[in-house]
C-alpha cells in the first residue's frame, strides 16, 4: 500500500455543470480548441464513418457519357418510326463506332453501361428483338415497335453533373456516400483528422485485468478497467485512443506521463486521483503544468471532475521531436476523470463526447428520450445535477422506469441501465408516480420487447435472461425488491411479473393468500418456476456448528438478514415466531441484504457467521449449506399478461428441455414443478 | 472494349424475394452455415462492438473485499456509540492492519477503495473529523456522531458477486460492458469470429477511382466503386471485407478469383456480370464451381441477383494451404451482386446484412419506420417487390414523403434518400395521398429539423444545404419538379417552401400572380433569393452562332427543353409566343430535362445544340452563354412557415456575409435583391 499522508491542500469545489462546461469551453475557445480539427485527405475507400471537412462537388459527371441502360442494340430513334408488331422493321447489324454507318438502318450491339455510338440516340432491349437474315445475306435485327429518342439511355449526368454538390461538409460518410464520391471523380476526400486522446490510469492500488487473470488479486488491489471503458468510448466517438500503462501514485511519475502524452495528443484523460484524498495528485499535476480551471463539478455521480489546460509551449520543444499535432496549440486540454467507474463513464459522456463531436464538426450526441412514470421516489442531493441510472419498460401501454443501484462503484448499474434520468439541481429529487424524461441507452423498440420482472431474485431469472437473449428478441429486465415489493409493483402496473416465494403460515401454501390480499381485484396467474431448498449459508466446514432454526438465537453467532418484504425474511420470521424467538435475540438481525448472493458474500467474507438463503448461493461462493426447508418460487402475473404475446417466449422457455436441464443443474433446485399454473380470479 | 458475343444461354428468373431468401437459407442450413460462426477468445480491451458467443459469469466478486467508499478513517462502529456534537469521542490513530489494535478506540486512515482493516466495520468521512492531541501525547481523531455498521463501506460483491451473470450471449459489447467484464475477473472474452467476406469487382470496362484521378477517364469506362460500398457495408455489419482488384470479363480469370477467395472467406460477393448480357459470366462461374440456387429475384432495383453455393471440398485441398476458415464447410455461399450501384447497395441490405447478422448471433437489422403521406403516385412493376427511395419530412405536423429518381444507376438517389418505401409485388404501386411506411435511413428526429423544398432548382439551394449543414442542425432537402410543381406541392402542404421563378407576362412581375392563382386562401410570403441571368447555353465558341430568342425556330439547330411547369419553360414559351413561334417549329422542343445542369450536360455532350438556362450552369460545364433576360428567383412559403423556428436558420443565412459572398461568386447571380420580402394576404 502506498505511503499515506495527511496533506490536504486541494479542496473540491461544487461548480454547477453548466458553469463548468462554459468555463472549459471558454478556455478551449481562447486556445483555438473549440472548433473542428484540421482536415486530412484520405482515400475514399477508407473514409467510411469519417466526417467531411469541406463540401464536396462533383469533379466528373456520372455517367460521363451517354450510356446504354440495357443489354440491347443502339440505333437512331428516327429510323424506328413506323415499326409495329405487324409491320416490323429490319436493321443492319454494324460494328461502326465513330463514323456514321453507310447502311440505311444501322444497329449495333451494346451492353449495359456501354457508351452509345455517337450516331445513335436510343437502345432497344435485346429481349424485344429477333435476329434475322437480311436479303443481302447480312445479319439483321428485327424491331417491332417505334422507339422514342433516349429510350433506355442513361444520359450523361443522369446521376451527377460535374460541379454539383455531392455532399456537404460535416457529413458523416456512409457506404453509399463512398460510391457517390468515387463516382464523381474523387479518389480521396477531405475529412477531419481524428482526435488523439491519451487515457492515463493512475493508482498504486491498480492492477491490470491480464495480471489478475494470471496471478490472482489481493485485497486492496483494484482491477484497472476505467481506461478500457474510456478508450472504447473515445473510439466510438471517432477518436484515436492511446491507453497508457498504469502509472503509480507518485507526483513525478504522473507529471512525466502527462507531459509525454501532451506532446502527441489533443486531449488527456487522467483517471482517478481527482478527488481530494491524500494520494490525489491530479490537481497538483495540472497546476504544475498549466491552469486548473475546475476542480469539482456539482454532478452525481462524478463529483471530483477536474478540467484544465496544460501549457505545453516550452517543454514540448524540449523533446526535439516533431509533434504529430499539426495545429500546435500551445495549450492542451486535460480532464481529470474520477476513479469510480460509473463516474468515469459518465464523465466520458458529459465532458469528452461533446468535445470530440465539436472537433469533428458534429453536434453533441442527443440520446433518444421517452417520458415514463417513475416507480420509486428518487432522493437527490440538492446542489447537484443527478444522473440516475434506470431500468425502463413498457407495461400496459405506458412507459415505467425504476432507479437502479446508485453507487458510483457499481458498473453493473450502467451495464443494466436502459437509460438515465437527470434530476436537476435544487429539485430535491422526484416523487414516485411522477413523469420523468429518460435518456435512452437503447432503441425504444427494445422496451416493447422487454419483460419487466420486479420482485424476489432467483438465479433462474439470470438463466431466463440468458436463454431469451440467445434465442429470441425478448429481453428480461429484473429489479430485486423482494417478494412483497414485487406484488406491490404488479398491483401498480409497474412490471409484467413478480418473482415471489411468500409462505402463508396458516395454509402452508405459497403466494396465493398474498395475491388475494395485494391484488384482490385482478385475475392473476401463478406460474411456478422452481422448487428450491432454503437453509443456513455457513463458512466451509461449518466452524460454529450452526444447526436448525434455533441457532438464530445463539449468542456466539452473527446473522446477516434479508430485507423486509423478502420471501426469505418472511420464512425466517415465521420460523422464529414458531420457536418464540424475538428479533432482538438475534444478533445481526438488523443487517439487511437484497439478494441471496449478497448474503452469501457476507458469510464468505467473514462479516457474518450465517444467513438464510438457497443452496445455489452457498455453492456459488463455496460455502456450506445446512438445509432447513423446501419452498416454491412462482412468477406472478395478471391473466392479461399471461395471455399476451410478449410473455410467450418465456412460457415456451419453461417447456424447453435445454433450459430445464440448465436449471436442474443448479444445486437444490427442483424443476418437476416448473410450469405449473394456478389461476386466481379477482373479486 | 471487350469482345462481344451473342451467347445467351443464361436466362433471368423472377423468383419472389421471400422464396429466394428461403431457398438460400435452406441451402445455407444444409451446409451448416445458417448459425453463428465459431467463437474466438480475445482481450476484453479489444472487444468493443463484438458479440458475446457465450453467457459470461463473474469470476470474481466486485469489490472482492470490503472497501472504503470514502477518504476517511476506518473504525469499529460500536466504538462510536454515544458520540454527539456536544460530546465528541476521541479515537487513537493506529497503523495496525491484521492484528486487532490494543488501544481502546483504534482508528486508521483509509482512502477510497482501500480495504477495511479486518477489525473495522465502518468508515467516517475525513471531512467529519478533526485531529486532536490525546492526553497520552499520541495523535487522535475526534468523532462527533455515532456511526451505523457498514457506514461508507462498499461491501464485498456490492457490484457483482462471483458466479452472477454479467452478460448474456449474443450481446453486442459496449464500452461499459468491457468494464464489467474486466471488473469481474475476465481478461479475455469469447466472441463470435468476424465473417470474412471477399468483394470481387469484375468488368473489363471498370477502372479504379485512383486511376481516374491520375489518368482521367474515357467514354465506356466506368469508375469501380461498388466494391467500396459493399466492403464498407460489410465492415459496418461486423464483417472483415477483402476488396479484390478489378477482374476482367474473362471466364477463367473470374473463376480463378472466386476459387482463391473461397479458400479464405466465408462469403463471396461477386459484383456485376450477374445479368444476362453477353459478358455476364457470374452464373456460369457459379455453375462451374457449385450450385446456382437463384438467378434473378423479383425485386427492383436489383433484379439480376445470383445466389449460389460453391463446392470447394476438392479444390480447396489443391492449395496445400491451411485455410483460416476453421469450420471447414465444404460449401461456401456466393452472391452475384448486380452492377447498377443502387441495385448493388440494396442487395447488400437485403441479402448480405441478414446473413452477417445471423453469423454473429444477431437478428437482421430493423430500420425505424414512420407512416407518411405519399406526395406522388408510384407506378410499380407488378411482379416485383419495389424498393423506392424517398425523401421525407415533417410538414405541419404530418410526415410527407416523395419518391426520388428511380434509376438503378443513380447512386445519389440513395445518398439523398431519407428512407425506402417498399411497394409489395402485385400491388400496382401506390397512389398519391396514400399512407405508406417509410423505412428510415436516418434518425426520425432529423426529419423535424429538415426544411423540405420542392419546386424549381437553383444552385443556390445547394449552397444553402451546404451552409446549413455546416452551421446548424437544420437540413435542407430539395426535390426538383419545376416552379409550378412547387406551388402545387405547397398548396397541398407537402413542403415548407417552393423555389419559383414564374414570370407573369401581363405584369412583368415574378411569382405573385401565380401565388394568387395557386394559393388563393393562404397568407404567403415571397422571399427573394437571387436575381439571375437566363440565356442560351451553347457549346464553347458558339459554333452555330445562336443569338436571340428567334434562334429557337432555326431549322439547323436542336434544342433541349425544360419540363412543363418549369419557370425556364414558362419564360421560353412566353418569348416564343411574343415572336409567334409555334412549338412544332422548334426542333427538340419535346426533349425535357429537369434541371439547368441537365440541360447544360445535354449541350456539353453534343446531343443538343442549345438550351435555355442560367449562366452558372454554362460555366459549370464550360459552355458559352448568350444572355437573354434577367429574372427573379423567390422562395415561396406560407406566412406560418415564415414565422416558424424551423425556417429561422435559413432566414439568418440570407443575412450572412459569407453566404452572400458565396452566392455572388456564382456567375450571373445578383444578390442585391436577396432577402426582399413580399407578403400576400389570402382571401
Amino acid at each position: 500500500m502506498a505511503k499515506e499522508t495527511h496533506k490536504r491542500d486541494v479542496y473540491l469545489e461544487d461548480i454547477p455543470l453548466d458553469e463548468a462546461r462554459a468555463a472549459f469551453q471558454a478556455a478551449l475557445a481562447a486556445a483555438g480548441w473549440w472548433q473542428p480539427l484540421e482536415a486530412e485527405e484520405i482515400p475514399v475507400a477508407q473514409a467510411n464513418g469519417r466526417i467531411t471537412a469541406t463540401a464536396i462537388w462533383a469533379k466528373l459527371s456520372s455517367p460521363h457519357y451517354h450510356a446504354s441502360a440495357m443489354d440491347g442494340y443502339a440505333l437512331r430513334a428516327s429510323d424506328s418510326e413506323g415499326a409495329t408488331e405487324t409491320q416490323p422493321l429490319h436493321f443492319t447489324l454494324v460494328e461502326d463506332w465513330d463514323s456514321i454507318p453507310s447502311e440505311p438502318r444501322p444497329i449495333r450491339l451494346v451492353n449495359t453501361g456501354h457508351p452509345l455510338p455517337p450516331w445513335a440516340n436510343a437502345v432497344v432491349m435485346i429481349e424485344h428483338t429477333q435476329q434475322v437474315e437480311l436479303a443481302n445475306g447480312r445479319l439483321g435485327i428485327e424491331i417491332r415497335a417505334s422507339l422514342p429518342p433516349w429510350n433506355h439511355v442513361r444520359p450523361m449526368g443522369e446521376d451527377m453533373v460535374a460541379t454539383e454538390l455531392v455532399l456537404p461538409a460535416n457529413h458523416k460518410l456512409r457506404p453509399v456516400d463512398l460510391g457517390a464520391l468515387a463516382g464523381s471523380g474523387h479518389a480521396t476526400v477531405s475529412v477531419y483528422r481524428q482526435p488523439r486522446v491519451a487515457v492515463i490510469p493512475t493508482g498504486s492500488e491498480l492492477v491490470s485485468a491480464e495480471n489478475v487473470a494470471e496471478s490472482g488479486i489481493q485485497p486492496g488491489q483494484i482491477i484497472e478497467y476505467n481506461s478500457m471503458v474510456l478508450a472504447a468510448q473515445v473510439a466510438e466517438w471517432g477518436g484515436l485512443p492511446t491507453r497508457w500503462p498504469i502509472v503509480p501514485d507518485e507526483f513525478e511519475a504522473i507529471q512525466t506521463a502527462v507531459r509525454l502524452a501532451a506532446q502527441h495528443h489533443d486531449l488527456i484523460l487522467l483517471n482517478a486521483g481527482s478527488s481530494a484524498g491524500s494520494e490525489d495528485y491530479t490537481a497538483h499535476v495540472v497546476q504544475s503544468l498549466g491552469q486548473l480551471l475546475v476542480h469539482g463539478v456539482a454532478v452525481r455521480p462524478g463529483h471530483p471532475v477536474i478540467l484544465g489546460m496544460l501549457e505545453i509551449g516550452d517543454w514540448r520543444l524540449e523533446t526535439n521531436e516533431q509533434s504529430p499535432i499539426s495545429n500546435l496549440q500551445s495549450l492542451v486540454p486535460i480532464i481529470g476523470v474520477p476513479g469510480y467507474p460509473v463516474s468515469a463513464a459518465l464523465t466520458g459522456e458529459i465532458f469528452v463526447e461533446p468535445l470530440l463531436a465539436r472537433w469533428q464538426g458534429q453536434r453533441p450526441y442527443q440520446p433518444l428520450t421517452i417520458q415514463a412514470t417513475l416507480t420509486r421516489k428518487v432522493n437527490s442531493h440538492t446542489g447537484d445535477d443527478d444522473f440516475v441510472r434506470v431500468a425502463a419498460g413498457e407495461v400496459n401501454g405506458r412507459y415505467v422506469t425504476t432507479p437502479i443501484s446508485r453507487g458510483a462503484g457499481v458498473i453493473t448499474s450502467l451495464v443494466r441501465a436502459d437509460g438515465i434520468v437527470r434530476i436537476p439541481r435544487f429539485s430535491e429529487g422526484a416523487e414516485a408516480g411522477s413523469d420523468v424524461t429518460v435518456h435512452l441507452y437503447r432503441d425504444a423498440r427494445d422496451l416493447a420487447r422487454t419483460i419487466l420482472a420486479i420482485g424476489s431474485h432467483d438465479l433462474t431469472l439470470d438463466l431466463i435472461a440468458q436463454f431469451l437473449a440467445e434465442r429470441s428478441g425478448t429481453r428480461l429486465a429484473s429489479a430485486n425488491v423482494g417478494s412483497l415489493g414485487g406484488l406491490v409493483a404488479l398491483r401498480r402496473g409497474e412490471c409484467h411479473l413478480a418473482g415471489s416465494h411468500l409462505l402463508d403460515p396458516e395454509t402452508g401454501t405459497y403466494n396465493q393468500s398474498y395475491v388475494h390480499r395485494y391484488l384482490p381485484n385482478e385475475d392473476v396467474v401463478l406460474l411456478t418456476l422452481v422448487g428450491r431448498e432454503q437453509g443456513w449459508l455457513v463458512p466451509p466446514g461449518n466452524p460454529k456448528n450452526i444447526q436448525g432454526w434455533e441457532a438464530a438465537a445463539r449468542e456466539d453467532v452473527q446473522l446477516v438478514n434479508r430485507q423486509r418484504g423478502a420471501g426469505t425474511r418472511v420464512l425466517l420470521d415465521y420460523q422464529l415466531g414458531k420457536l418464540g424467538i424475538q428479533p432482538e435475540q438475534v444478533r445481526g438481525y438488523g443487517r439487511e441484504e437484497y439478494t441471496h448472493l449478497a448474503v452469501a458474500a457476507a458469510v464468505a467474507s467473514g462479516t457474518a457467521d450465517f444467513g438464510l438463503g438457497i443452496r445455489a448461493a452457498a455453492r456459488a461462493l463455496k460455502l456450506d449449506f445446512v438445509p432447513l426447508a423446501h419452498e416454491q418460487y412462482d412468477l406472478v402475473m395478471t391473466h392479461q399478461t399471461y395471455e399476451s404475446d410478449r410473455i410467450r417466449p418465456l412460457l415456451d422457455l419453461l417447456q424447453n428441455d435445454e433450459f430445464r436441464t440448465a436449471v436442474a443443474a443448479l444445486p437444490g433446485y427442483d424443476v418437476s414443478v416448473m410450469g405449473q399454473v394456478v389461476e386466481i380470479i379477482g373479486r
